[in-house]
C-alpha cells in the first residue's frame, strides 16, 4: 500500500487524520510501508527541511529513517519515534482489520496505534501547527529555535540500522539536537500518569558448566554439569543485586533459559547452558555489573564447577535525565493538557532512549500503553489529540525557557 | 550375511570359532544377522531341542530368540545372554573391520567380542562338550539333568521383544529353569574379578514447574519458572537417599537433562523441564521411592512452586541372588579356572537379569567389560577359553550339588 500526502492548510493539522493514514500503511519491520514517504511529503509542504537515510549493516535489512527539521538556529528542540510495527498475528482475530484505522464509538483500531503511529500522529500535529504558525517558512524572524523529527523504521527489529546509527548520521553532519522527547506509550492506565525519565539498561550473558558424558550406571566415571549449575544459579538469585534509589527500582536478573537437550535417561550429559538477562539501575554500568556477575559465580563454583560465561555483545547501559527545567516542562505540558501531574518513572523495558541519551537529555511521553503489541491494539480519538495538545505545549515551554 | 553350521565332532568344541562365526554375523539390534539360525544349527546338531521364537509387539520391531535344551528332566541350569549387538559407528575407525573376527597378537577384534558374544561362544561351547560326553544323546540315562540356553536378540534396544518376553513363553509352556548364569562382561580389569550377584533397579522421571511467561522489563506480571526448578533440583540432591547395605552401594539420583528451550533474552518463559534417573538398591522399590522423590518435592515446593512429576512406565526394581550355595559353586569354577575370587558386585547398570530374577536365582559373569560398545572391542583369545573352563566348571559343580 502507498500512502497519499494529506493537503496542508492553515486549519490546525488533524492527528486522528494523520493516524489513520499511518495505520493505513502496512509497516511491519523492516518495511517502510508508505510511512515515512507520506511523512517526508507532509512536512516538506509544511517547509521541514527532510533527509530519507537509509541505513544498511551485515546480516541485517536495510532500513528506511527520516529525519526533518524546521528552522535552521537553535535550541533543536527534537520529537523521536519509529514507524514500524510489529506484526499482526492472525488478522481474523481482530475485531477491525489491524491495518485499517477503523474509528469505532470514538476509539481507534488499527496496529500501531499506541506503539508508536499514535504518538507519531500527535508530535507530528504539533509541529504542522508550529510550521503553519510561522507561516511555513522556516528562516521566519521570529522562530525562537528549530523543532525536528527523528523517525526510524527499526525500533521493532534488531534496532541496528535506526535510531543509533540515525543520530551518528546527524553528528557526522554536524547536526546538533539539544533536548528530544521520545514519543513511546508510557502512560500506564491514563493519559498522563507516567512519564519515563530515564530506563534501566540491560545485559545479556550465556552461562555454560563443563562436565564428563558417561552412563547413569557408573556416575563416579561421568561428572553430571547439572548440580553445578543449580548450584550456580541458586547463587546467581541468592542476593538482590542492590535496593534500587531515588530514581529506579531494584535492579533483576532473570534466569530466562536452561538447557541440556539430553534425549536419554540413561546418559549424564557433558554440558549445560543458562541464559539470563538483567535489567539494571545506574548503580552499575555493564563493566561493573558483569564483574559482579563473574564474582558471584566464581565464589559459587570454587574448585568444583567448571564454567565460561559469555555476554551478548549489545548490552545498553542506564539513562537517567534527572529532574529539572527539562523534565519539569513536560511535566507542566502534561498537567496542563490532561489535568494529571505524571509520576517520574524510569521502569520498564528498554527504549531507543538509551541511543538518544549519548546526545542530548531525553524524556518520554506517551499514549496508554496497554493493548501494545496486543490483537485489538487501540486508543482513544481523544486521548490522541490530547497528547497532541500536550506536545504543542512542550514546544511552547521549550521555546518560553530556552528560545532565543 | 548368513552362517554356516559348523560340523560337531567329538574333539572339545572350540569357543574362539564360535566367536569368529559370531562376530562374522551382522547382528546389530534389531537384526538377526545369522547368529542364531547358526546356534540353532550347531546345537541341533547336537541334541538339542531348539525353539526359534519370534517376539513382536506394538511399535517396535519384531525379534529373533532362540531357546535350546539339552536333557529333559530337572534341575534346568541354564545359560542367558545375547547375540545382538550396538553399532560399530564408522567402521574405518577400527584396526580391523568390526565384522570379521581377525585374531592379532593372541587378541580377537570384533563388534560384540565382549558384549557378548566371547560369553555366548564360551557357553555354547561348553555346553557342546557336556552334550557331546552323554553322546549327544538328551535322553542319556546317565544325565544328572538338563542344561539350556535362553538367547535374544534384543539386549541392546528396546530390551522388550527379548529376554522378558521369552521367559514368559517358556512360563507359558511349563518350561522350568531352576538356576541361570547369564553371561554379559561382568569382570573388571582380569578375567575372573568380579561376578554380579545382583543389580540395582531403575527409576525414570519428568519433573516440570509451571509458571507465567512475560516481558523481563516487567518481571511483577510474570512468573518465572526456573527459580523453583532450581530449589526443587536441589533439594532432590539434597540429601542421600541411603548409606547403601551389605550388597548394595548407596541408592544414586542424577539429573540427566534440564531444558526451557526459550530462544528469547528478553522472555520470561511459562514453564520448565527437568529428567533424572534413578539407580537403587533393595531398601526400596520403585513405588517407594516415587513416594519419597513426591514427598522431597513437595516440601521443597511450598505453597509457592507449581509442579507436576510423572514416572516412567519402564522402572525395573533391583534384584539379590543372596550368598548361598548357588553364588558359592559359581565362584569356586572361577577361582579353579583363573585363580581369583570374585568380588560379589551389584554395580552398574541394568541387564536382562532383572527380568530372570523374577523367575529363578539367577548370577552374572563374562568378559572383562571395558571395551564394550567402544572401537576396537576386543578381548584375548586366551580369556575367552579360561571362559570357557568357568562355565564347564559351573556346570560339572552345579550337578555335583543340584544334580539327580
Ligand atoms: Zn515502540
Ligand atoms: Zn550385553
Amino acid at each position: 500500500m502507498s500512502a497519499t500526502p494529506s493537503v496542508v492548510s492553515a486549519a490546525p493539522a488533524d492527528p486522528v487524520d494523520i493516524l489513520r493514514t499511518l495505520i493505513r500503511c502496512p509497516s511491519v519491520t523492516p518495511a517502510e510501508g508508505g510511512a515515512l514517504a507520506y511523512l517526508d511529503a507532509v512536512l516538506s509542504n509544511a517547509g521541514f527541511a527532510t533527509h530519507r537515510v537509509t541505513l544498511t549493516g551485515p546480516d541485517t535489512p536495510d532500513v528506511e529513517n527520516l529525519y526533518a527539521r524546521f528552522g535552521t538556529r537553535g535550541p533543536n528542540l527534537c520529537f523521536a519515534g519509529h514507524t514500524d510495527v510489529v506484526p499482526p498475528g492472525d488478522a481474523a482475530h481482530w475485531r477491525f482489520p489491524p491495518f485499517e484505522g477503523a474509528i469505532h464509538e470514538g476509539v481507534i483500531y488499527g496496529r500501531g496505534a499506541v506503539d508508536m503511529k499514535g504518538g507519531v500522529a500527535a508530535f507530528i500535529a504539533a509541529g504542522l501547527d508550529f510550521a503553519g504558525a510561522h507561516g511555513h517558512d522556516p528562516d521566519h524572524a521570529e522562530l525562537p529555535g528549530s523543532i525536528s523529527f527523528l523517525l526510524t523504521g527499526d525500533e521493532e527489529g534488531p534496532a541496528i540500522n535506526g535510531t543509533e546509527k540515525l543520530l551518528r548520521w546527524l553528528a557526522d553532519r554536524d547536526e546538533r539536537i539539544d533536548h528530544c522527547v521520545l514519543g513511546e506509550p508510557t502512560s500506564r492506565a491514563t493519559l498522563g500518569d507516567m512519564v519515563k525519565i530515564g530506563r534501566r539498561g540491560s545485559l545479556s550473558g550465556t552461562l555454560t558448566v563443563h562436565g564428563r558424558q558417561g552412563h547413569v550406571g557408573y556416575p563416579h566415571l561421568a561428572e553430571n554439569p547439572i548440580p553445578g549449575m543449580v548450584k550456580l544459579l541458586a547463587a546467581l538469585k541468592a542476593e538482590p543485586l542492590d535496593g534500587g534509589n531515588a530514581h529506579f527500582q531494584a535492579s533483576n536478573l532473570e534466569i530466562v533459559s536452561v538447557d541440556v537437550g539430553n534425549p536419554a535417561f540413561n546418559v549424564i550429559p557433558a554440558e549445560a547452558r543458562a541464559r539470563f538477562n538483567i535489567r539494571f539501575n545506574d548503580l552499575w554500568t555493564p563493566d561493573t555489573l558483569a564483574a559482579e556477575i563473574e564474582r558471584r559465580l566464581r565464589a559459587a563454583a570454587g574448585n568444583e564447577v567448571r564454567f565460561t560465561l559469555a555476554f551478548e555483545a549489545r548490552s545498553s547501559d542506564s539513562f537517567l535525565t534527572a529532574p529539572g527545567e527539562f523534565v519539569d516542562l513536560v511535566v507542566e505540558a502534561i498537567a496542563a493538557a490532561t489535568g494529571r501531574r505524571p509520576e517520574l518513572s524510569t521502569t520498564g523495558g528498554t527504549s531507543d532512549a538509551r541511543f538518544i541519551k549519548d546526545h542530548c537529555p531525553v524524556v518520554e511521553f506517551g499514549l496508554v500503553g496497554t493493548s501494545m503489541h496486543a490483537v485489538d491494539e487501540s486508543t482513544p480519538v481523544g486521548e490522541v489529540a490530547a497528547l497532541t495538545r500536550v506536545y504543542a505545549g512542550v514546544i511552547a515551554r521549550y521555546f518560553a525557557l530556552f528560545g532565543r
